[in-house]
């Protein structure tokens, strides 16, 4: 555990006892991930002494922790950070015994589009020969990898099924990729913000990630210094609607950038589960892969058709195929063989889901907008090239104490440095566009009503106020 | 690599051209597992001096590889070990271009049973309200983890669904387990023979697995130095009909292990995913948590019900909830909602699916160890208590050979060293349960004419010859 983390602890405030504002603290860390499930607190000793504070306050905020469901206590180990509700992925906030009329804002994912359910019906035509054979395809079944590698071909990167490996979604597929190409103790080049997941996946290797500031576009000098200063053996990547700004890598910095980690002799993971959420109408590029025939591709279904549908899948270099496919079978026995006929039946005609879903996340967009304009006309916020969220800017660097009283407005947030592995953008927020567009007032209003609290330092809610909702 | 691996290789039969020898040999290597795709091979003349032959005869070897698909030559990087086909698991034997008449004995998966489509059909019923939803359910959807608990309490072994975390697949389960239970360098024990799953998820991460031979049973003695001498953190268990010696572990047994791995303070990864493949009508021990509470139990559904649905789950100490949790993930987002929902609907009545698999498997190990005893009766193969195969002991340390030799007659099988860490079991095959009773007696014709060609000592099949069938 980086003792640098309990530094930032410090100013306490002095609004409410000492012990109270340091549990608060201390559930923040654990709030935007600067510290996850399981990290071991400091010892009460240590703490005090590192915080000047006395180590009664010290025993009564772990106490606190404990009691409200975000330590642990155990014998001869000490306290550990723990994660409240028995329901959510510890990536996410876990608000316990969260209210069903809270708005979770925390998640980029929508319903599925009115098409599915008509998709996987028609899909299950395929079902008795399906049903007629041993059903494991850990590489995926030949003919979705055909369709994938056809999607490939016409996007401008001529593709053989061989070269794809077919997963249970796309955050297999990044973990797959990590433990592929990275060694304990290697360095990957990410943007900051970037994908939580891979942060996640970059951690599970033991790898460490070196990040370059995305402020409103890709800063390739930046790129070219880190690629320079740290000898990645990698890069993640996510040049189409990047995730969280909703940003598309303009064709002549991709070629740059190409040129870049190819002088480096870095491999780029270039994920691409976006790609196909086109907002603002922009030519596309072709896929990254083009420019740099060494890149390992990403993609998903997950996206553009619906979370529930498990299937991601990576396109290999020949040279990597070997590696991806050794890790892909040691992680798990590749996609459900029904979810496999649900995308090949989606690929039959990819057009009416896709655009349902571009004009779902479009309004949703106009709305958001809208609401935040008027509501909360301080924050600052563009309209995305394209993808699944706003990356809002807040006047202040608050994210962290809004998505602490937020609860009391049940609300989920995502906070800033969430985003990012160095764990900055604490004056950012993630906002959904798969939010359903008729709560998006109602969202907004709570939101504005948080922000109030924050702006009059009403303090974040602890045990058995409001955030046992 | 490990160099006493090329020591192996020695001595080169004589009776055909040394190169061709030689590459026959690290062919051998690489199809039972003990060198794996991707690994270096020595420099020409490091392999050269080791094995006292001349530099030529390497080279010539090495081309002969690459020729063949077995090997790929890259400037700077030497040579490297490759599997030649494009659709299968690295961890199964692949030949290149397997002519579609051959039969597969290398993996225990069969085809789905006659209930399967009915179960999948009406747990469409239950479709449109999973549609409304985001469909990401990272630990399991709750009308799933509910049912899994009530088996896990049913059995004798009270669960609560929080407990559960779903995957997609047991595979990933056991993955996770290790991801969270490990790190690099640590112990862990592991029976020889044992699931080559649970060696290759050792593997990536990087922990060091200690065999106990199993024989006729387990050897708790042996167990004991094992866990003694090794301080292992973890072990790897299959208590329940075994993989792939299909033996049941007596309940005396199951006590005295459970005492022991406490008294070591290792944690057991219990993978019960065979459980219910009872042949024998034994009387089922609760499951192995009940005499351990530290212990992460594993099942699915891929054996009972069919390998297409992946879905898989640990049952988790509290202690451990959050650390698999977390490493679940990051190696996923979860199993498929449509898998899910198959699911429930099978733990709604699972007797009868459960009865014809039973009795499919039952009627195919009458029928094997028929066939076996009048084609080759020097083979030695129990009745398994049960699971999905057969385990045999050849005459003979003659599996790998037996499996390389099975191309020219059409057939892949999985020799005996694939089935552990320390790659003993030179004089097992194990033979898969899973084939439809109709192809035994063929399966056994051609396996007694591959025996008859390595007992005559006839050579494996070189490159041109039946291997590319």
């Amino acid at each position: 555990m980086d003792t640098r983390h309990w530094l930032e602890l410090l100013p306490l405030p002095a609004d409410v006892p000492a012990y109270l504002a340091l549990a608060r603290a201390i559930r923040g860390l654990a709030m935007d991930g600067r510290v996850g499930a399981g990290a071991r607190l400091p010892s009460e000793r240590t703490l005090a002494a590192a915080l000047g504070v006395s180590r009664t306050t010290v025993t009564r905020a772990y106490g606190e922790l404990v009691a409200s469901g975000w330590a642990r206590a155990r014998q001869g180990s000490g306290t550990t950070i723990a994660l409240p509700s028995g329901e959510r992925a510890p990536s996410l906030p876990l608000i316990p015994g969260l209210r069903t009329d809270a708005i979770d804002l925390s998640a980029a994912a929508g319903l599925a589009p009115a098409g599915t359910e008509a998709i996987i019906r028609s899909s299950l035509d395929w079902l008795p020969a399906t049903l007629n054979s041993a059903g494991y395809e850990p590489f995926g079944a030949p003919h979705l990898r055909r369709r994938i590698a056809d999607w490939y071909s016409a996007r401008g990167l001529v593709t053989d099924p061989g070269q794809v490996v077919v997963t249970a979604g796309a955050m297999t597929a990044v973990s797959v990729a990590m433990h592929a190409l990275l060694n304990p103790g290697d360095r990957i080049v990410v943007d900051s913000p970037t994908y939580p997941g891979a942060i996640g996946a970059i951690e599970v290797v033991r790898a460490r990630a070196v990040s370059v500031p995305l402020v409103a576009g890709w800063d390739l000098a930046g790129w070219g210094e880190a690629l320079r200063r740290s000898k990645a053996r990698a890069a993640y990547l996510i040049p189409d609607f990047h995730n969280p700004t909703g940003l598309l890598m303009p064709q002549a910095q991709r070629e740059d950038l190409a040129g870049l980690l190819g002088q480096h002799n870095c491999v780029p993971v270039v994920d691409e589960t976006l790609a196909e959420l086109n907002l603002a109408g922009s030519a596309m590029p072709a896929p990254f892969a083009a420019l740099d025939p060494r890149a390992v591709s990403i993609g998903s279904l997950s996206k553009v058709l619906w979370g529930g549908i498990r299937i991601g899948w990576l396109r290999c270099p020949p040279a990597l195929l070997d590696a991806v496919r050794t890790r892909a079978v040691q992680l798990g026995l590749g996609a459900s063989a029904l979810d496999q006929l649900v995308a090949t039946s989606y690929f039959e005609d990819p057009a009416p889901v896709r655009e349902e879903v571009v004009r779902r996340l479009d309004t949703a967009c106009d709305r958001w907008l809208q609401a935040l304009a008027v509501r909360l006309p301080s924050w600052q916020v563009a309209r995305p090239d394209g993808g699944l969220a706003l990356w809002v800017e807040l006047p202040r660097r608050a994210s962290s104490e809004l998505a602490l009283a937020a609860a009391a407005h049940r609300l989920v947030l995502a906070p800033g440095p969430r985003f990012s592995a160095d764990r900055t953008h604490a004056n950012r927020l993630r906002l959904p566009l798969t939010l359903p567009p008729e709560v998006i007032e109602e969202a907004v209003e709570r939101l504005a009503a948080t922000w109030d609290d924050v702006l009059r330092g009403v303090p974040a809610v602890g045990r058995g106020e409001s955030l046992a909702l």
